[in-house]
C-alpha cells in the first residue's frame, strides 16, 4: 500500500516491469479463457471508435490504453457513458490529451471502446504471485474503496470450491450479496465460477505475477469483469530438494558417538558450554572432543582431528573458524559421518562472501553424504534422550525438563530464552532445534522429522521465513494427517511489503497474508505473540479440542465471570444459558445471590462449602448446551484452593469435555493447589484473556480438522 | 445490533416506544433548528402528493410515514425518483399497500413527499443518549452499509469543534472526503457544523434518546440529510451526590482509632482475618473488637457494642449480619464515628429485599453525618500506613510492599487476585479499595480522594459499570490536572446490548462505546484485559511519557529485533532509521553483521564484550529521531545481564527519553540482574508484546496530556 501511494503521489510509474499489460491485452487473454469480460475493441483513430461504439451500440466505455499508465482512472484516462458518435469523438481526444498531461512520454496502444454495464455489486477478484507460496486468489469489497475498507479474504491456488464459498462468506459486505435487508439475492455462484476459473487460469499461466479484476459487478444473473490489470513476470524455479535417509536423522537426533570439533575446556566459550552442557546433563554416548591445542577436555580425552578418532562418529558438531568447515565437511565424509551441526557464524547471515562459503558448505555435504542442520546454529538439544548437543544459556539449568513438544527456532536467541521461560513454568520438551541459516535442512525437514519422532506430540515453530512454500504445505499436512499440533509464531510482519506491487491486490494482500492464507490452509495453529507460544504448546500437550465453542464459565466471583465472558466474546466463544436440569442442579449448591445461568458464580460461599465445586464442575460438565469449560479461579488459597484443584482433576478424568484453568491469585497463595495441578498435568493460566485464548486455539484446531 | 436483526427478522415492531417520531415529525424539528433537511410535504392523499410534487417539482421521492414502521426502506415505504404525476399517483398507491402488507395495523400518518437530491457521499450522523454519560453523537460511514462495516467514530456531548474533526479524521472512508484519488474534495466543513448542531440540539433536548441522520449526503459544497428518525424518552433526573468533609476521608483512610463490630478470634471467619491482618501488618493506631460473646479477641481487650469504647472511634468496620447494620449506623453517629466500611453481603446484590435495605443502611449514614465504603466491600488496605481493613486473601503474604498506586475494585475477588500477583512481581501499593456496592461512596468519589492523596502517584481501577458518568468525568479531569494517570480495565462488555435499540446510531454505538468515548475524552488510559492493569499501572509508576511515537529498538538478536518491530507496527509505533552520525558510533562497537540502522542488534559480541551495551544504549538515546527506547533481553545470564542491566539504569538516569525492558529469558539465568532492576525501579516485562504494548500506552497518555 505503502508503495502503490509512493507511485500515486510522483505521478512517475518508473517502477513498471515491461511485462505489464494493457486493459485489452489482459482482457484478451481472459476472453480466450472465457471469463466474462467486457466485450471491446481497440481504435486507433476517432472513426474507428465511433464505428466500433456504434457496433458495440450506446452508451459505451472508452479507455486509453498505455503500459505506462496503470491507475487509469487517476490519470482521467477512462471516460464512462458515452452516449453518442458526437460524444465518442470529443470522448477519443480527451484521453490523448489527458494521457499527454499525465505522462507525456507515454507508449500509446489505442482506445479501448467496451459496452457500458449497469453497476452492480462491486468487487475486487485479484491474484498475487507470492514468492514461498505462489498464487494466491483474493476477493474483495471493490471499486475505490478496496484500499479503505480492507474488506477481503484470500487463498491459495489451488483453491477447492469450498474454499472459494469460504472467501465470499468471510467478507464483511458477504450479506450484500445474500439479500441484505430486502434486497435481491445476487449470483454468488457466478462469483465462485470466476475464482475457479482465476485458479485455473494460475495453474496455466505460472508467469502472472498479479492480477486485478475490479471492479467485477455482481447481478442478480451473472457477474461482469470490467476492468483488468495483469503483471506477468517470469519466476525462478525453486531449488531442487535432497532425500534424507532415517539413518541421517537418527544420526543427528540420536547419535551414539559425537565429535564436537572446537571443543574447549573454557565454558566462557561455545566449544567449552557445548562439551559441559552435554556432560552435565547426561549424555550415555560416546563422547569426542576435537582439538589440536588438547590432550583432555573435561575429563575425556582429545583428539587432534576426526580421522583420529578410533571409532564410528554418527554426529559432528562443528564450532570452529567458518572458512575451515567445507574442508572438515569432507574429512567427516571420509570418516563416515552422517550428520552435522554447524555452529559457525560468519557463512550467509554476513553477505555475499559468507553466502558463497555456505554454499561450499553445502556442496560439500552434497557429496559426503551428509545432513546439515546450521550453520549459525546454537544447536540441537533432546531433553528425552539426555542429548544437548546446544550451547544456548537456557542449558544452565538444572532441570532441563522432558517433555512431548518439538520446537523448531529460526532464532537461536528466542528459542532459547522461549525454551528456558518454558522450563521454569515446569514445561517440558522431546525435541528442541535451533535451524540456523538452513543451509541444507530446512524448517519443513525438521517439521517432517518431528512428525514421525514418537517422543513428540505437539510441534511448536518460531519462524522468520519459509524457503520454500510447499515443503512447508507437506509437512504441515503430515502432521495434520498424524493428528500433531502444529503451531506456529510467525515474525517478519512490518519488514515485509518493500517489494513494490503494482496492483490493488498486491497492495492488500502481502506476503504476511501469503503466510496467514497457507497457515490456515494447512491446519496451521498460527499463535499472535512468542508468549503464546508456550501457553497454546502447554495446552496442546494435555488438553484435547472441544466439538464445538460452546463454553460453560465456572468461576467464584462475579468480576471473574463477566471479565471471562468479555474475553470469550472477544475470541467468537459461545456462552449458552445451560439447561433449566442443569440450573436446577447448580442452584442446590450456589446461593441464590450466586449465578446459575452461565457464566456460574459459586461465590465467595466456596469458603464454607468446597466440596461443592465438585458437584457444580459435574453439573456444568454434563449439560449437552456445553463443548467445553473455563474455570477462572481467584483467591481461593491452601488448603481449600487444593479441594478445588482435586475437584478439577477428578471432574477432568470422567469427561470428555476440555477444562481449561485459569488461576488469578498469587501462587504463594496455594502453593500444594499448584502442585497438584502439575503433578496431573494440569496447565494453569494466569490471566482470563490468556486461558480464554488458549481455548480458543483448541477449539479453531478442532474445527480445521473437522473439515 | 443483535436486538435490531431481532427485529427485522420477525417483522413485528412491538418494543417501539410510543415516543417515536415520524420521519415527517423529526424533520419538521431539524428544520425548525436549521439543519440542512431535505424539503417535504405531508400528503393525506393521492391528489395531494401530485400537488406538493409539482410543487416541489420533479423528480421527487415518497415516504409513507407511520410511528409503526420504523425500517421503511425494508418495508417497501420508501420511493425514490418519482419523475411524473402519473407515478406520483401510483407511488402513493405502492406506499400503502406495501405498508398494509408489512404491517396490516400500522397508524398511517399520510405519505411525505421530498425533493429528490442527487446521491452525494453516505454518511451516517446520529445521536445516542447513555444511561451512563449522557448524549453521544457518532459519525460514520451511511446507507445501507453501517452496521456492516462498523466505521464509525463517536464524541459524548458537549462535542467541541475539534473533537468533531477529530471523528471524520478517524473514519476509515476519511479520504473518500479528502479528494481520494483525484476525486474532488468534499465539504467537510459542513459536516462538522452538522455534528455541532446536533451537540446544540442534544443539549437543548434532553428526551432525545435516539437519532439517526441517515443518509446523508455530502457533496462539494454542503450536506443533505435524506432520511431522520428520532426516538424521544424522557430521562430520570440522576441522584443528587453527598459532599464528602476532609475528616471524612480522613477517618476512612487513616483512622487513629478502628472499631471491628463483629470481631472473631477465628481466622477462618471473615471478623477474624480482618483483626488478624490489622495486627498481623502492623497497625500502629488503636484498635476495638465488638463482639458482644467475647470479653477478649487477639490479645486486645473487645467491648459488647460501639458505645462502650471508652474513646473516641474515626472507624467503624461493619461484619454482622446486614439487618443489623441500619441499627448499627446509627448507633457509630451517636458514638461520633465518620466513616464506615460495611462487608456484610446481602444487600442490592442478592435483589429488592437487599436493595430496600441498602436504602435504609443510606439514609441511616446520611442522617448521622457518615461516610461509607460498601456493602460487600472486602474493605481497603493502605500498605505505606500499615493500615489493612480488610479480608482478601492477598493479605495472608508476609511482604505488602508499599508503593505509589492506588488501586479501586468494584469486584472484591478480582482484586484481591490482582493485589497478590502484582505483590509477587514487587509492585507496591499506597491504597487498595474495594468499593462494593458503592451504596454512599462510589467509584468517582474514591478515584477523587486519590488524586489529593500524597501517597498515590498512579491510580488504576477495575471497574464493572459507573453509576453517574458526570461525576467520573469529574474525577478523571481532577486526575488529568494532578498529572496522576488513571489507567482503567472495564469489563461488562458482553453483557450490554440486551437493551433493544431502535436506531442504527443505538446498534453500532452501544454502551461499551460510550465508556471508550468517555475514557478517551478525560484521558483515562483503558487497557484491554487485568493483566494489563498491572503492566501499565507499574510502567506509570517509574516511567514518563515520550514525547513522541518514534521508538530505538535495542536487543542482541535478529529474531528479537524482528519481533519487537512486529509488535511497534501493530501498535502504531514507529521505528524510524537512525541518523548517519548514530549509525557510525553504533558501527564502532556492533560487528558487521549485526544491525545499526534499527531496531539495533548487537549480536552475541555482546557475550564477549558486555561493556559496549551502554555505548549503544547511549548512542540511540541521544538520537534526536527517537522519542523513547525499547529494550528486548534474550538468554543473557549473570554475570553479563548484570552489566547490561547497569548500563540500562545508567542511561536511563542520564536521558529524558523513556526506556522500557523486556526479558523474555527466564530469571533463573539472571537473579543479580532482576535484583538490580528491581532496586532501581525498573519494571521488567517478560514478553515482547507485553513490553510495545506498554510503551504504546505510556506514548497514548503523553499525546493525551499534550491535547
Amino acid at each position: 500500500m505503502q508503495s502503490l501511494q509512493q507511485e500515486n503521489k510522483d505521478g512517475g510509474e518508473s517502477g513498471i516491469q515491461p511485462a505489464f499489460l494493457t486493459e485489452y491485452e489482459g482482457t484478451s487473454i481472459l476472453a480466450k479463457y472465457h471469463f466474462p469480460v467486457a466485450e471491446g475493441k481497440l481504435a486507433a483513430t476517432e472513426s474507428e471508435a465511433v464505428s466500433f461504439a456504434r457496433e458495440l451500440s450506446y452508451p459505451v466505455v472508452m479507455k486509453l490504453m498505455s503500459p505506462d499508465i496503470i491507475h487509469k482512472s487517476d490519470a482521467g484516462c477512462v471516460l464512462l457513458n458515452i452516449r453518442s458518435d458526437e460524444e465518442a469523438k470529443t470522448a477519443f481526444d480527451t484521453l490523448y490529451l489527458n494521457a499527454a498531461r499525465y505522462k507525456p512520454s507515454a507508449d500509446i496502444h489505442g482506445v479501448l471502446v467496451q459496452r457500458m454495464f449497469p453497476k452492480g455489486l462491486e468487487l475486487i477478484v485479484g491474484v498475487k504471485r507470492d514468492p514461498v507460496f505462489g498464487h494466491m486468489i483474493t476477493v474483495g469489497a471493490g471499486g475505490v474503496l478496496v484500499e479503505l475498507l480492507h474488506d477481503f479474504s484470500t487463498a491459495l491456488v489451488p483453491v477447492t470450491r469450498r474454499e472459494a464459498e469460504e472467501m465470499l462468506h468471510q467478507l464483511k459486505i458477504y450479506p450484500l450479496l445474500n439479500g441484505y435487508r430486502g434486497a435481491e439475492i445476487l449470483d454468488q455462484e457466478a462469483v465462485i465460477q470466476l475464482i475457479l476459473q482465476l485458479n485455473d487460469l494460475c495453474i496455466q499461466m505460472e508467469e502472472i505475477s498479479e492480477l486485478d479484476l475490479n471492479p467485477v459487478f455482481v447481478y442478480e444473473q451473472g457477474v461482469r469483469i470490467t476492468d483488468v490489470r495483469i503483471l506477468m513476470e517470469t519466476k525462478e524455479a525453486p531449488k531442487s530438494l535432497r532425500i534424507t535417509t532415517a539413518s541421517q536423522l537418527d544420526a543427528m537426533f540420536n547419535p551414539r558417538s559425537i565429535a564436537v570439533v572446537g571443543a574447549s575446556s573454557n565454558i566462557k566459550k561455545n566449544g567449552g558450554r557445548l562439551v559441559h552442557y552435554l556432560l552435565k546433563h547426561g549424555y550415555t554416548g560416546k563422547l569426542y572432543p576435537v582439538n589440536p591445542g588438547s590432550d583432555e577436555i573435561m575429563g575425556h580425552p582429545c583428539f587432534p582431528d576426526i580421522s583420529s578418532i578410533p571409532d564410528e562418529v554418527d554426529l559432528a558438531c562443528l564450532i570452529v573458524r567458518a572458512d575451515l568447515t567445507p574442508a572438515l565437511l569432507e574429512e567427516c565424509a571420509r570418516k563416515g559421518v552422517k550428520a552435522a551441526i554447524i555452529y559457525s557464524s560468519g557463512f550467509a547471515e554476513i553477505g555475499e562472501q559468507g553466502r558463497l562459503l555456505q554454499e561450499q558448505v553445502l556442496a560439500a555435504a552434497e557429496k559426503g553424504g551428509i545432513r546439515l542442520c546450521g550453520p549459525n546454529s546454537i544447536g540441537i538439544a533432546s531433553p528425552n534422550k539426555k542429548i544437548y548437543t546446544a550451547f544456548g544459556m537456557a542449558l544452565q539449568t538444572d532441570k532441563p525438563l522432558p517433555g512431548n513438544i518439538g520446537f523448531v527456532s529460526q532464532s537461536g536467541a528466542m528459542g532459547s530464552s522461549l525454551l528456558s521461560r518454558a522450563w521454569e513454568q515446569g514445561v517440558g520438551f522431546s525435541r528442541w532445534i535451533s535451524v540456523g541459516n538452513e543451509a541444507d535442512m530446512t524448517i519443513p525437514d525438521f517439521i517432517k522429522f518431528l512428525v514421525n519422532d514418537p517422543d513428540t506430540s505437539v510441534i511448536s515453530c518460531f519462524i522468520e521465513g519459509i524457503q520454500n512454500g510447499r515443503s512447508f504445505l507437506e509437512a504441515a499436512q503430515k502432521a495434520k494427517e498424524a493428528r500433531k499440533p502444529l503451531i506456529v509464531y510467525k515474525t517478519g510482519r512490518s519488514t515485509e511489503g518493500q517489494r513494490a506491487v503494482q496492483s490493488h491486490t498486491g497492495a492488500i494482500a502481502g506476503n504476511d497474508q501469503a503466510y496467514k492464507t497457507a497457515f490456515k490452509k494447512s491446519s496451521v495453529i498460527q499463535v499472535e505473540n512468542v508468549g503464546e507460544l508456550i501457553d497454546v504448546s502447554k495446552a496442546f500437550m494435555q488438553i484435547k479440542s472441544p466439538r464445538g465453542r460452546r463454553m460453560g464459565i465456572v468461576t467464584a466471583s462475579g468480576g471473574a465471570c463477566s471479565v471471562v465472558a468479555d474475553e470469550c466474546s472477544l475470541q467468537h466463544l459461545e456462552v449458552p444459558v445451560l439447561s433449566q436440569e442443569t440450573q436446577r442442579v447448580l442452584s442446590e449448591s450456589i446461593p441464590p445471590f450466586g449465578a446459575v445461568q452461565n457464566p456460574v458464580d459459586v461465590t465467595a460461599e466456596l469458603l464454607s462449602k468446597p466440596e461443592m465445586f465438585k458437584q457444580v464442575l459435574q453439573a456444568v460438565s454434563a449439560d449437552p448446551s456445553i463443548d467445553a469449560i473455563i474455570v477462572m479461579l481467584t483467591t481461593s488459597a491452601d488448603p481449600i484452593a487444593s479441594v478445588v484443584a482435586k475437584a478439577i482433576v477428578e471432574v477432568r478424568n470422567d469427561t470428555d469435555k476440555p477444562i481449561v484453568v485459569g488461576r488469578l491469585g498469587a501462587d504463594f497463595l496455594a502453593p500444594q493447589a499448584l502442585e497438584y495441578f502439575h503433578q496431573h498435568n494440569v496447565p494453569i493460566y494466569v490471566t482470563p484473556d490468556r486461558v480464554v485464548k488458549v481455548m480458543k486455539y483448541l477449539v479453531d484446531y478442532g474445527e480445521m480438522l473437522d473439515k
